[in-house]
């Protein structure tokens, strides 16, 4: 067995010291992108990324780079990393610890003596959450070229002030382009965000990709009318008619093979206790892995959403507002992310990743994994996220191997890209 | 046959021009109680009722009560009248009707040349609606002596502004109370606010009273997580619990004999596109003239929400937040109008009320009935609400001949309190 491990003590002392920036009262943080508690968090990266031997770039959109050379800096370089921004009183652990994770692999390879033959990068990547300036994973996908720099400069938040602005004001507006392309290999090691793991028991999660994603928008239309004297067989009642579509989106989940089909939100107008809606306004959310089924999903949502419009007397428009296809990782990496996890004894689990993250844009371009570790209750996007400390050094050691064995593959070893 | 007619053009006139004091730009009225709008068309209802030679008295809580003196001035006097504010973007009916309907009457007795008997009031019931001032039907309330006039003056609208000073400052607050019991007979004449009449293609409506009324509160608590990574096995979403709760609300409703019930306000969180929603908070507005019947309703329903957060893992909590009981109305009066609507030709159609007036509150005290005319399409409380102007003549002519017989009733008639 020819595994190394990182130091758990150091790691917890990281994510607790970390945790300060916008910690919240209820042991949450609150740090929004480009904010001031964002700017402190970076500047303590940085200073601990430049203790332990890093180079630090920063490009135009505020991504940081910290770079552990290795032995032969013209070869392709292994990238690992996460973002450091929250969502309001969000958790701790929720992307940090991906940095984090790549701090302590290059503390515990320094212990080691280790120099790899590959750089390695641990970046940050800027604004993945999206709540302040929508959308999100911003500074990945300009990275990727798929997002427009100008365009998410001038992203608003709910005060007017704008990303670019935000960007000059906290300091991290590089000046020129950091482009290490190609890689050779990126790993972003995140929490699950989920319930499985801690269900099945398993310690590390190793996903296949990220499911494919469809969102509709739904605009029932019924007639408002006095809940008093209006007789129950002569009403059009959007809530009511809401009631069975939101019903029927549940359950065509629920019975399907793997899709997640969520209503988030909902509009009801007049909302009023004593008069009959007349307007509802919901949101579907839809994934899954098998993007065939999916598509089913969709269809069988949509044609019920139309039927019970029908049976209620109302009609309904249902607009699809975006359509993602699903991301699959690299196969190599993904079997070498169980097989390190074999390694070092830890329990892992096949599994897919029903969050986006800024992996979503890398894998386009480089051969991408990702590493799960549990949620706590299945909880995350709150306060109450939580993950063990020992769960969170045991991700830290798979990363850590991954990086090794990649980070040391001969000049000759490509991951050719996945069919 | 013994009836007199009122004058469909100098109706039509009337509310009309009444209709200018808060018109919107699509047809409808925003007359909110004490308001510039609501004083300005009380300054002309006072015009119109002292040019057709009635006095006015105006209370501390600003009802205004127009006299028409009868020949005998100690007998009891017979009252009509309603309401002359509106809800915000609200119908030229609703309320108002019944005010020119009573002034129709006294201008047809002028031209008809008849003195009454006892005294005729018409009255302006002060902020029925409660959409400025909440609750509603304030000024027949007090007048009753079941609300508190200095409770009633401290009430704010939205912008912190009082009842009291409002009502000061737009020059109704009378210097002390008018009160003219015991009435011989009272009536409102107001427009149906539902499909019923219609429906059945019935000119007048003879309600044999209000309905009984129960609201609740309900809160679903779930658990809030993450729209992708939480299998649909292991959710406790409290919008899918609502759902099945709002449609079995409706559902016992539309199968039981004769309650309406209501889901009217549904407040979802955190209401985000993708996020399993934790908590909703909703209200259910259930109504019946059968009181056993509603409340067997009432159960039927907490028992299904119940076993629906059961079924859905989510808890739940039901606060019923108001309960009113039934108001039968007199029934000889109620008689009375069925006897004129017939000798006058018009087709009338017992029913009951499903939404409250100020008659709730002098129900109470003084033998009541109302009179109602066909809403088109069966929309109120909303700008497209509408009634023909010949309905609304005829539901007038029923007014004035009812008035006509009951003010000209001897002094030895008195109508006994219903059982």
């Amino acid at each position: 067995m020819n595994t190394i491990h990182t130091n758990p003590e150091r790691l917890e002392r990281f994510l607790t010291e970390i945790a300060a920036f916008g910690a919240t009262a209820n042991g949450g943080v609150t740090r929004l992108a480009l904010s001031d508690e964002d700017r402190d968090a970076r500047d303590r990266l940085r200073e601990w990324f430049e203790e332990a031997g890093c180079e630090t770039r920063i490009d135009r959109m505020g991504n940081m780079f910290f770079i552990r050379p290795g032995r032969n800096r013209a070869l392709a370089p292994v990238m690992t990393g996460s973002h450091c921004d929250s969502q309001p009183q969000g958790g701790r652990f929720d992307g940090i610890l991906g940095i984090i994770g790549g701090l302590e692999a290059v503390c515990a390879l320094n212990d080691a003596g280790v120099t790899l033959e590959r750089d390695l990068i641990v970046v940050n990547w800027t604004n993945e959450e999206g709540s302040r300036f929508t959308p999100g994973t911003t500074g990945s996908g300009v990275f990727a070229g798929k997002l427009d720099r100008e365009a998410m400069y001038g992203l608003t938040d709910r005060d007017g002030l704008t990303f670019g602005a935000e960007l000059e004001r906290i300091g991290y507006k590089g000046g020129d382009d950091f482009d290490p392309r190609p890689l050779h290999a990126n790993f972003e090691y995140h929490i699950e965000q989920g319930p499985v793991l801690e269900r099945r028991g398993r310690t590390i999660g190793v996903p296949k990709g990220i499911v494919c994603l469809r969102w509709y928008d739904v605009e029932i239309q019924g007639v408002p009318n006095h809940a008093g004297p209006t007789p129950m067989d002569e009403r059009q009642d959007a809530i009511y008619a809401f009631s069975r579509m939101a019903g029927r989106v549940f359950d065509i989940g629920l019975a399907s093979d793997g899709v997640v089909a969520t209503v988030g939100e909902v509009h009801p107008s007049p909302n009023s206790r004593n008069v009959i809606a007349g307007h509802v306004h919901f949101t579907i959310d839809i994934r899954g892995w098998d993007e065939a089924e999916t598509d089913r999903v969709c269809e069988e949502i949509e044609a019920a959403i139309r039927a019970n419009a029908e049976a209620t007397g109302c009609t309904v428009e249902i607009r699809q507002t975006w359509a993602v296809e699903r991301a699959p990782f690299h196969p190599e990496l993904v079997s070498l992310i169980h097989q390190v996890a074999g390694e070092l004894d830890l329990p892992a689990l096949d599994m897919v990743s029903g969050a986006s993250h800024d992996t979503v844009y890398i894998n386009q371009f480089a051969p991408s994994a990702m590493i799960f570790v549990p949620s706590i209750g299945g909880r995350s996007h709150a306060e109450v996220e939580e993950t063990s400390w020992a769960d969170c050094a045991a991700g830290a050691d798979v990363l850590l191997n991954c990086i090794l064995k990649t980070a040391n593959d001969p000049e000759s070893v490509t991951y050719a890209a996945p069919e």
